[in-house]
Order: structure tokens, then sequence, then C-alpha cells
């Protein structure tokens, strides 16, 4: 084995791929449908587009179950929701006594993963338990990520409301009060745009977590931590806090100017390894901050944004993703900017609970291979004869 | 888009791989080699035939920072290993409130995504905060572990040893005394042999949390989730609850016709993505199981060992692998089976934590791509106007 040589018994068919396993097809699906090129998304079938006039709940049931359900149905998907919708008291205690001067999503993560020693079905890994299992985490998420805002903000824990849907329950538990119907409409549709998307990293960690045979919260677990990070989930809040620091709506351009581009620092909500052209989320998130902005009397936000957009389109030729109107739309509807991204996984837990199941439905441990570019072979000498190398 | 057809804006160069990205070489590493057809496994170009007169120490130095110490070396990494040989109050009073009646790997997964909030570095991402804190997390994770096992057995916690060395601290905290030397020297062996594995599905796990820039901690935690699946790490448990079914060491050739050809059920340890030979892990810890198993009177699972491996080499022509003959070793420790998966982590944190670092250091976002085999388009019909359709 020479050094830096590449691996010499990689089979001939293991080329190596794109870094990033950019543009590898690695698995099949049935859940989501991406278009990159025409910027379509589509859920088992339905484009997210036609997907706006049901609610949430519909879009659960169809992710998880393969279709939208019929109006029996979905009575029955929100009763068991709504019997799911608590927490074990050890899991709130577990929150209550967690330092909140971190990341929430590490508080997230560590409640998820607390929540599956706490849950009925713990050592049953059937498929029927697999599928009360992922109910349950959907219904408990929300109420998790409640609780650590509260704890966060120094309030009340908020109890959840029997009488409201799941949108609008977590709304209420954020904020203290009931949403009006139209903030509540777009929260929900919001959820629906962010429900699922294909094998993206979040959603690969799980499922590459799952192929062990693991789970469900390790591989969800898997998810919340992949979503954490700036180049995945984290995006939404650096796109809100760039938008917080520039003084007016005259001064975007140049302030993008100043301090990303002067430094070549990637704008944060634009670009995407998929879509070659506006994500279609986007285009529905614009409209909705747009309103709402108006409605509010708060447009500045909308209007900075989309000043940034003409920029970033022009200049590099890059299309806003999920994450840039959600950031302006979500700071008008008074969610806390830490949020964004435990609000993320409030939604996104669908697409992962059911991509979770399809893989248990055919599983085949996922076990890549790396070439090896490392050290060639040496013998270890005895510790007196070695010289110190520079440490990586 | 026809339905159940294949995805029509896949590019051209992105074929569909084998499942579970069988012998696909995803990215490139410096830290492991692995040669499956003549059973080599080499780090940073040391094999570990050669590598078992070292210390797990000296391992830790090698995978982390890419070459053996020098003694001054050696002797800094362990003066940092015993000043972070320590746990949290408030993650040992976590570990105390949990239930333990459940998985201990789901208590080990829970503990280190809550140490990160209790991390002095935690929000700091720069190259020197993450070696430190992959400093931590090995010296964290024997302690987590042991307070895990004390309670789990009802027993009073044990204080970490300041004087003695990783393996041989490790082993005190679980048994309660001082190992003898040789046991200690194996153990410590054992560690080195379980320490890395190139893209193993856990280390996967971790490169595809790291590579959205999340922290180590989420990273580690995707591993510690990934690793607990029977198809990985959970399987030398298996193992040792199957060798402990089978009567006498006559009866195993007829216990393993019985209760798995029979059922066309796979042996527990047999068998391996990458190695098409014996496993050289195996090798060394099948001498370690004769020679500890002889020395302590208990030679009996030994025994039946090479009889089940006899066995299917022959019908099955599958070889043990790193599980196999471990569990026989751990079990004449008197490690608790139960702990078989634990004490893997305890060692493969050392390949997590060097993987992490090197993705950090030249990062892509590992995003691939699904193959689409769902519904074709379809139009959202209103809710009265639906059929129910089978669910999933």
């Amino acid at each position: 084995m020479a050094p830096e040589s590449s691996n010499p018994t990689t089979p001939d068919a293991a080329k190596a791929q794109k870094a990033g396993l950019e543009d590898v097809v690695v698995g099949t699906s049935k859940i989501c449908f991406i278009d990159g090129k025409r910027g379509r998304l589509v859920y088992r079938g339905y484009s997210i587009d036609d997907l706006q006039q049901a609610s949430f709940e519909e879009v659960i049931h169809l992710l998880l179950y393969g279709d939208l359900p019929t109006k029996d149905q979905l009575a029955r998907l929100k009763e068991r929701l709504l019997s799911e919708r608590k927490l074990p008291r050890e899991v709130t205690s577990a929150i209550i006594s967690m330092p909140h001067s971190g990341s929430p999503m590490a508080e997230l993560r560590t409640a998820v993963s607390l929540a599956a020693l706490y849950d009925p079905d713990a050592n049953d890994n059937s498929p029927e338990a697999n599928q009360r299992k992922a109910i349950r985490l959907i219904a408990q998420m929300p109420l998790i990520v409640a609780c650590i805002n509260s704890l966060r903000r120094g309030k009340d824990l908020i109890q959840p409301s029997p009488t409201l849907g799941h949108a609008a329950n977590f709304l209420y538990m954020i904020n203290g009060e009931v949403p009006d119907p139209r903030a509540e409409r777009m929260f929900d549709v919001a959820l629906t745009l962010h429900a699922d998307h294909e094998y993206n990293a979040s959603t690969f960690a799980a499922r590459v977590t799952a192929a062990t045979l693991s789970d469900i919260h390790s591989a969800i677990t898997s998810a919340i931590g992949a979503l954490k990070g700036p180049l995945h989930g984290g995006a939404n809040e650096e796109v809100m806090r760039m938008l917080l620091e520039i003084p007016s709506v005259d001064d975007a351009e140049k302030t993008i100017r100043e301090k990303f581009f002067a430094h070549k620092r990637k704008v944060p909500g634009f670009g995407h390894r998929v879509y070659k052209t506006m994500d279609p989320r986007a285009t529905i998130l614009k409209e909705f901050s747009r309103e709402l902005g108006q409605r509010q009397h708060e447009s500045k936000w909308f209007e900075m944004s989309t000043r940034i957009q003409d920029l970033i389109v022009k200049e590099k030729n890059l299309y806003p993703n999920v994450d840039f109107y959600s950031a302006s739309l979500y700071f008008v509807m008074r969610l806390p900017i830490e949020l964004f991204t435990p609000i993320f996984a409030v939604s996104r837990v669908v697409g992962w609970a059911s991509h979770v199941l399809e893989q248990y439905a055919n599983n085949r441990l996922i076990r890549p291979m790396s070439d090896y570019t490392g050290a060639g072979d040496r013998t270890v000498a005895p510790i007196e004869k070695r010289t110190p190398n520079a440490v990586l």
C-alpha cells in the first residue's frame, strides 16, 4: 500500500463519488419527489402548491400512511394526536433542570432522546409499535419546544389546549394566546412546507441510524442533531439575524455588499443542493411574509428581503431557499428567533418518521466505504525512538 | 411523472447504487484502511496486529492526531485525559433520575447529548475547541457507562481513580476492583481493536451529522444511536445470549441448527459487509478468549464458540467478526452482557471523534438523492370525495 495512494482493494465498481454524495442516488423512496430544475416539490404525488389547501394533520396522514385521509380517517388521526398531546412528567422535569443558556436544539435533542426511556412501546420495535411511536413523537415535539421556550423566557409552563389543532396549539403554547385564524392558517401551511424534503441531511442521518435496526427515537435524535447545523436547519435563524443588522430597507444592498460580498461570506438563505431555480416553498412563504408584514404594519423585513433577493439573483445567480422568507414570516408572527430551527424540527419530524418507517419496511444496513488517502505501511517503533511529528 | 417510474430529473451521472451503499466510496479518509480480502485492518498506516503492543492511550493519540506519541506527548495526553476524568454533577444527577429498566445505550445517548449543555466549550466550534471536546468525550464516556452500570445494579457510584490508566480505570469502575495486569492488558487491546473501522454505520452517521456543521456532541449522539442497532454494535450482546442458551459444548452444533438454521435466522457475530475472510480483530480476540477462559477455569464459552465457528464456516462460508469472540472474552472478564455495546461505544468514540474532526477540516454537506418510486401526479380532492385507501 503506497502512501497517499488510493485504496488498492476498492472494488472496480466502486468509483469515488462527488463530494458530499451530490447528485448520487443512494436509495429509493415513495415519499417525496423534488424536480430541482422546474422547482417542484411533491409529497406522494401531490405538489405542495396543491397541498396548501389541506391541513397539516392531513399532510401528516399523507406522509405517514401514503394517502390523504377521508373525514373518518382524519378524525381518528386527530384523536390519536390529541391523546398523545402530553409529555411524561419526568421529561418535563429533565427539561426544567437543563441550563437554558445554550442551544435550544441541544435541549430538544436531549429531551427526545430521554423520551425514549419513558415511551410505553420502548421495548417493542414491531411495525405497529413504531407507528404508535411516530404519532407520539409528532405530538410530543411541539410540547417539548414550547416547554423549552417558556423556561428560556422565565415564564410559567403553558398546558396544551385540547380544543386547538396541531398548529394553533403550538402557537398558543409559544405565545400564550390563541392565534388569529389567518396567522394560524399561514403557520399550518408553513409546517406543511417544511414537513419533508427527500434525502436531506437530517433525514439521511435518521435513515443511516434506523438502518442498523436501531429504534425510531435514536433515528429522530440523530436527525435533530443534523438539523441543528448551520448548513441545514440552522440557516433560518442566521437569515433573521442578518436582517436585524441592516439599519433600514435602503441600506440592504450596501450592508450585504459590505458584510458578505467583501468578505466572500455566503449569504444565508440562498442556494440549494437540489433546486437550480426558486425553491417552491420560498415562493409561498414570500407571499405569506408580504401579506402578514402588511397586516401587522411591519413590512420592512419583507421589503429588505426582496431587495436582498434581487441582489443575490442578479450578482450570484442564486435563488432563495425555504429558510429565506420563513425568517421574516416567523419574526412578524412574534416567534422567537432561537426557535426557528426547533420549529423546523416540529414540522420535519413528520418526514423523518415517515422515512424511518419506510427504511424499516425494506431495510439494508447503510455502510459505505471510503478511499484511503493516509500514511502508507509503517511499523510501531519503541516509544523512546519516536520523533515528535506535527500534530494534525 | 408516470407512476412507479424513476425520477426523470435524476442527473445521468447519478446511477442508483447498490442498496445500503455497499462497496460505494463516499469520501476520502486518512484514518483507517481495511483490506477486506486479506483481512487486514490498519490505523493510519499501522496494522492492528502491530498496534497490540501500544497502549490504548497511544492509539487515541494516533487516531486523533495522526501519529503515535513520543514519551512527552503521551504524558501530556494522559494528563489531559486525567484532568477530564470527571462528569458534570448535573449529568450524574440526570443519569440517576433515569429509569434503568430500558436500554443502557438509550441512557448513554441521552447523557452524552446532555453533556453538550454543560461543556465549557459548548458555544465554541473552533478547531481548538473541537479538539478539547473530543478529549473530554473520550474521558467522559467510560464514566457515564460506569455510572449507568452502578445504578442498574443498585450499587453505589464508584469514583474514578486518578492513578489508573484509561482501560484499568474503566474496569475498576465497572467491577469495583483493580483488574489484574493481564486482564487489563487484554481489555486495553480490545479497546484498540474496536477504536475505528473506516466508514462503518455509526461513524457515517456521525459524519453526516457533522457535515451540516453541527457540533461534535450532536455527531457523537447520532453515532451512539446508530451503534445501538442489532445490525451494528448490538450484535455482541446477541452472541453472548446465544451462547447462554446452549446447554453444553457438545450441544453447540445441534442448538445452532435447531434455533437458527431451521428458522433461517442469521447467527449473530458472523459475516461482515467488508471482510470476505476472517476479521483480524476476531483472530486476536479469539486468542484472548481462549487464554482467559483457561486461566479462569471457564473455557466452555470459548469452546462453544469454536464449535460454532467451525459449523458456520463450513456450512455458510461466513467468518466470525469482531462481535463473536469479544462476547466470550467480556463474559469471562465479568463484564455485564448489557454493557457489551456501551463498551464498544467507549472505544469507538475515539474513531468517531477522529472522523468528525477530519470531516470538519474539509467539509462538504452530505446530501444524497433518492430515486422516487411513489405515486404519480395527483390532485387534492375535497375531503368528502375521498375514498379510504389501505393505510401503508
